[in-house]
């Protein structure tokens, strides 16, 4: 067998990290990317420019890779099954992957295998909303409510809380199925990160905590701070089980809400690298990325173990100074510890350019360190 | 200002590991390579087929670099002026590659500035170098002796050791001056390992120890076990010296030698990424290639410092078994911390094709797990 050729779909910063991740083992990485200027095709030497939604350009691109892989969800997961049909190997595998790309879908395989999810339903309509929300054992009308469309959401988008029935005709717009889900009353958020290979191999990261800003992750603390112990087992363990009884193959996030009273509840699922797990890059003795790559292969995984006390993430978010070059003379002269992470993408407010991590001894300054250098890159942070 | 664009000259592994570096910093990598198949050509996007010895091959990969800096020291010292005649940045300069590229002029240059260097002179015939012999204060007739060509040497290639004037004749058959050098009684190797920026910053990794199989670097040991601490802060200073003397920019590498009565002195000077560096990778807060990128660039330099107690780095030079993939199964299986990388370059024997870094506490098990690692996927162990 000589080095294998990991094929990866879509040319976001994921796929960037992830053939970073790959030039150290050796093995070949193929991109199809929408444009040549994609944040991962500006540094991959092999990329195919394509349409991923188009089943000949999928099948193109997959002669001459050993393996399929994704930088996102949006594959339709026929074109996924062709590809197997074909005897391509593709991981993760349309039946795991499904449960990524529709909500509706994940929701009914969590219930059937016993982990806790909100409480939730397919929704026909707004008076529909109104019913579900009607039904919970809270006080009052029920509402507010989130309303999700079963695919092609991220990022906050393709999802809305609504307060009355009047405010939930926006989302049937579109005409896909609609998921409605309780509002959780969460003390925070937590992610479980775990990676699992075809042969059953699996690690799981330390539980972050995930702060939110606008619905779009801003700062993840590795491990979350103050989690009691039995929960944060608790946590791995489901994640372990869902990356099991779904069959994923390569790295896994399970989005979890922290309740008041001490329960976690699944909120999302991604089977990809996932930003909740940037800070193995820094933090961690095997990245994300490094053991997404081998997972795939189905090569034996590498410790997932942090190799500081404390790891901090913080995005950084386009805002009103395209120039984030200019910012390296200030964060990296005050800094020297500090470790950036660029995507190559235009600044646009609100995207997500890049991110950086800190790690130390003192969760303070390590927030701090990482809260200033995305400030002071973003621009809103001055000095 | 927007992201530069770092121009390399050579594609080999260097310049592979230093384009891994880059990419979280979103700076832009521009190649030029002696062929499409390549160490970095396999990774980077843009790549130039081309010949570095051609000067108008290089004024046209220059156009649109906002820096050039390299993979090697086999760049003509006259183009690099031609090329900084054009107004393009060189880094390192001509001023001061040249004393990575002639070993005549490194020595006369660290002699001026009064480092301590084995005993030399250029030699022009066999019979001077009986005469180079006489000179010595030891006894006998003053043989062994090194003898080295001015230019082109690596690796052990372009040196020799000779026993008697017979058999020195082979040194001067290429035409090309040479040196002839005492050999030194070491008691082992060392290397420190700088970086200096344009602006004046520089910082110094640990002094590592650096032993060598058949005139090649095997392992490197960070730091430098049982070194006096005196000792290691001297050898800092003087490769620090030696950067800012000869105005260096980018990673700097002073290989030494230390002697059974305690004095280090100079055997040779690399300016670039350097294999006795390739532990700071795993092993370091900031890698030599971030650093060399960074330096380059003139931005502020990262933490040096190491992350582990000991790292250890071992070559895998290339054996009997072309197909190291296979071995990957058992190295990670054995060892989840094991850090691998690989060059993308057809195994041939005795050929560099990758190294791998291990760190932890106990130096013994950081030195058994790397060598078994090693041997494991040159195929000289195979259990």
């Amino acid at each position: 067998m000589t080095f294998p050729v990991v094929g990866m779909v879509g040319g976001g910063q994921l796929a960037r990290m992830t053939h970073e991740a790959g030039i150290p083992l050796g093995i070949r990485f193929k991109l199809l990317s929408d444009t040549p200027q994609d944040s991962a095709a500006q540094v991959v030497s092999d990329v195919v420019v394509g349409d991923y939604r188009d089943l000949d350009t999928l099948r193109d691109f997959a002669r001459g890779c050993d393996v399929i892989t994704f930088d996102h969800e949006h594959v339709p997961t026929e074109h996924l099954r062709a590809l197997e049909a074909d005897g391509i190997p593709v991981r993760p595998g349309p039946d795991a992957l499904v449960h990524a790309q529709d909500k509706g879908v994940m929701r009914a395989r969590l219930d059937a295998i016993g982990v806790p999810c909100p409480r939730h339903r397919i929704v026909t309509d707004p008076a529909d909303v109104a019913a579900f929300a009607a039904e919970g054992d809270g006080e009052g009308d029920g509402f507010p409510v989130v309303l999700k469309t079963v695919r092609g959401g991220y990022d906050g988008k393709g999802v809305w809380v609504v307060r009355s029935e009047e405010e939930a005709a926006a989302p049937f717009l579109a005409g896909v199925p609609v998921l409605a889900e309780e509002k959780v009353d969460f003390v925070r958020e937590l992610a479980a990160n775990v990676v699992r290979s075809p042969h059953g191999q699996a690690v799981a990261y330390p539980v972050v905590e995930s702060q939110q800003v606008d619905g779009v992750c801003d700062t993840v603390i590795a491990p979350a701070p103050d989690l009691d112990e039995a929960l944060a087992l608790r946590a791995e363990e489901m994640a372990l089980r869902i990356a099991k009884e779904l069959g994923v193959v390569g790295h896994l996030a399970v989005e979890l809400f922290e309740t008041r009273d001490g329960r976690i509840l699944v909120n999302e699922l991604a089977m990809r690298p996932h930003n909740s797990g940037h800070w193995t890059q820094d933090g961690a003795i095997t990245s994300q990325f490094a053991n997404h790559v081998r997972a795939v292969l189905d090569l034996p995984l590498g410790d997932p173990r942090p190799r500081a006390r404390w790891t901090v993430m913080v995005n950084v978010l386009g805002g009103d100074y395209p120039d984030m070059y200019s910012a390296y003379l200030h964060c990296m002269a005050r800094d020297p510890q500090l470790k950036i992470h660029m995507y190559g993408k235009d600044v646009k407010p609100g995207r997500k350019v890049g991110h950086v991590n800190t790690y130390g001894d003192d969760l303070d300054d390590v927030l701090e360190r990482a809260r200033h250098a995305a400030g002071y890159l973003r621009g809103t942070i001055t000095e």
